[in-house]
């Protein structure tokens, strides 16, 4: 099968930058297949991005290339990066965005992206999805060699995953992500943690197999599918009852106590 | 030609879960061809969902499986469908989202989804779409047989689709759905009402071929693409100029009186 | 390859209407590649749909076909037009989209698209996308003659581009759009102006080079992607921070003075 590039980006829907980015690929490796992660990532939110990236990665086919564009130092002497898991290769602003991607396996190879002769020329200083990352994507879905992209990087930016603290017989976490339909995402493991969970110090409830086994309209927490609990409301949203936001403290016992 | 898939689900765009779906569906059917219907149906809306399937499906080509994401009890003991008519396939949570499916064409086969060897493990309580849906719907995009799905269902849930009441001359009738213009869809057939249209007794103007044919600004009743009369303002949006739900009231006169 | 078709809409993610009309595209062309260009265009703003789909067409593939369908006239007697540039091709409704698209390359043929053997029967009076533009771009991407879609247009509603003016050593311009990030695209070139940038008479700043080269939260001019300059905020926007909306009145000094 042709390459699979998944795209992650911050562009929205309404401007063309998407549609236009699937059109440089498409001139370049017209056999490409590309699929869209988000692109409604909050704007130039990093770690968003990087939480979704972070979700998203073990399930896609090996070999698919994740090319991420949440750029807010476009244009400026930021790094640009490729990336090589056993599995998945990813090409992205040296921001962080790609920080948690390796929770899904551990980088093999990085590289910093300086051969502009791959980039469309001329090069704007506000849109490198178009002229840099997606004719560079575009080359190795044709089968273009990542050595030509640039050298090995010995260092990039990376922030730390935000990893529960215990203190006194509770866990303390905090909210990940908020998704569609109001349900915060933690960072608490269902197996760390017991008892009752509390939102900003406000009861939330205990862990429950699934959103149906509160009533209607009743908060509860769930074993959530990226692995974390989640905070919900059933047929109801957790963010809107409970104003959720991303960020706020979450705790509960400590499994292990 | 490989597979078309169809995705309906209320996922939104701003998580990732419909470009993970893709990467489970593309993992394990490499050659499957996927579109999108639509996933900014209200939240959990079932009967929404129900509406833009029946619009979309007659108008798929031939042997198309549309896979049908809107599942509030996702996680509890709710059952999975797979049907299938002469045209085309489906498979959904047994919620009711296929009950107006089968105006396009009578199901065949219908089947209650139960072989776990073919979801991916572990099956989270929360995303289905992940874990459930979208493996299957690989497994049969790659030829797999039906009838290793499950057996056979003998029932299922359906809700009746709301046909207009005719009293006293006149046809009485509801909204059925609000489209991004603010065209107030109905369940009204152009061939069976006359005379007036009127939303919650208010009076909108009689039917007219097309928007151009009222004045810029003025409400008119028009044959709707889905073979219903449908309430608009040419050049404005009749949801907001007239306060418009899903649900309202409208009504005409009967044109058989 | 496969034939490509470049889909700009204002239909929408929440109804099914951009999938019905690659639905109906892939029933009669099943090889076809369809990209989304956007189809959040504000509902049937001509003007920003010509602004967007002159931004994207000089970047996609030889040979694509862009489907627009911006149509406040659907269902009246407004012709339909095809036309061809020598790298790619279009259809859209006669009502001004395709007058900025020639700015990429000049149309060297252009037709009154009439021929209705080639549309889905009963045409609507209300949805032309799925009844008349896809399957007469599914005849064309399954290489149908244009010769068959009608007579020679011998002319078509366009409407002028609105070039800045220079007055008293200054050029006076306009906001031609505002983008996901705030940025407002004006309609002036980088290298015919000079000096500082005001937006309504309220000072802007000078050119820079990229957003990173102001201060986080000031103002600034970048020379933007499409090709002008933009007004933007760094990390923010500058929509919100300058009231900023299409039509606004720009100026700078003059280049040449």
């Amino acid at each position: 099968m042709s390459a699979l590039i998944a795209l992650l980006t911050d562009f929205g829907h309404a401007d063309p930058f998407v549609g236009i980015m699937k059109g440089v690929i498409l001139a370049r490796a017209p056999e490409a297949r590309i699929v869209d992660v988000s692109h409604e990532t909050p704007p130039q939110d990093i770690r968003a991005a990087a939480f979704r990236l972070m979700e998203a990665v073990p399930y896609f086919p090996d070999g698919t290339l994740f090319v991420s564009v949440i750029d807010p130092g476009v244009g400026s002497a930021r790094g640009i990066l490729w990336a090589r898991s056993d599995r998945h290769s990813f090409l992205a602003p040296d921001n962080g965005i790609l920080g948690w991607a390796e929770r899904a396996g551990p980088f093999r190879e990085v590289r910093a992206v300086t051969n502009d002769d791959l980039f469309l020329k001329p090069v704007s200083a506000t849109f490198h999805g178009r002229d840099v990352f997606a004719p560079v994507a575009a080359y190795l879905a044709a089968g273009g060699n990542a050595s030509a992209l640039g050298l090995a990087a010995v260092s990039w930016t990376r922030f730390e995953f935000p990893e529960p603290r215990v203190a006194k017989g509770r866990v303390l976490g905090t909210v990940l992500a908020i998704d569609r339909f109001g349900n915060a995402i933690t960072n608490l493991r269902p197996a760390a943690v017991a008892g009752t969970f509390r939102h900003r110090r406000r009861v939330v409830g205990p862990l429950r197999s699934h959103y149906a086994a509160a009533a209607p309209g009743r908060a509860l927490a769930v074993p959530g599918s990226s692995g974390f609990v989640e905070l919900s409301v059933r047929d109801g949203s957790f963010a809107a009852k409970f104003k959720a936001r991303v960020g706020d403290p979450v705790e509960a016992l400590d499994a292990a106590a």
